[in-house]
């Protein structure tokens, strides 16, 4: 798939934008169930992380590592999930999500079925605290450099 | 969760065992539908991707890629999916697996409901090249070198 706007991903940001580089931006996706679900999007288009550099990757993956570092220091999740699917929008993107053993899905992935209805007032609770884990990121992924 | 018997993935290898290195290990996974799923698993019990050193997550990636490029090269899936989960088994490991658009899930995540019977013909066929994908990647993971 061209660049282009059959691409979601080439023609708008995918999400509420949290930060944006030269290289990757990192958006808040809106999936129900999961207020605290991340993605960090390669801004060119190309559809699988080896068709990076190894620089690219290398920094591709240290801002996976900071959106999780932000998850774990804000939230303590239960655990964090990452992954680079896109079998829909074959344009690379890392899914970082946290998940608690409270939520909807847990321990399935977010992708199975749900083993229980959502907790509204956990998950406001989690969203309260996403404007101060958000603010904490900018200056850390300003601060990361490709190699 | 402390090394020990409790946790799989310290006690066993957590599927056929491809390559074992001093500081991760790639596993052919057994599961029902897709041939070619494999696991680059983090010998050392930690959790999250976030507690490795930026060296280690390096390294890792790399294995990950290899996997990823060797995936691609012998079997030209449709598109290559890659995830670290561990919902169920908190010890790092990587899922890398090939999908085709004629699985039994595509384009949804192996996670999610099946969309039609598994075409076991097709499987075998993935399934005999196999032998030489993993002869190909012994060499370049025995080159990766933690830096």
């Amino acid at each position: 798939m061209a660049t282009g706007t059959a691409c979601p991903l080439c023609a708008e940001d995918g999400g509420a934008l949290v930060w944006r580089g030269a290289n990757l931006r990192v958006i808040r996706a809106d999936e129900a169930g999961f207020p605290a679900f991340y993605r960090v999007v390669w801004n060119a288009h190309v559809a699988e992380f080896s068709d990076l550099s190894a620089a690219e990757r290398s920094h591709c993956m240290e801002a996976v590592t900071r959106v999780e570092q932000a998850l774990r220091q804000h939230l303590a999740p239960t655990k964090v999930n990452i992954a680079a699917l896109g079998n829909m929008v074959p344009h690379l993107h890392w899914h970082v999500i946290a998940r608690f053993d409270w939520d909807s899905h847990f321990p399935s992935p977010v992708w199975a079925a749900a083993q229980r209805p959502s907790p509204a007032e956990r998950e406001d609770a989690v969203r309260q605290r996403l404007p101060q884990l958000e603010a904490s990121l900018l200056p850390v992924l300003e601060s990361l450099q490709l190699p």
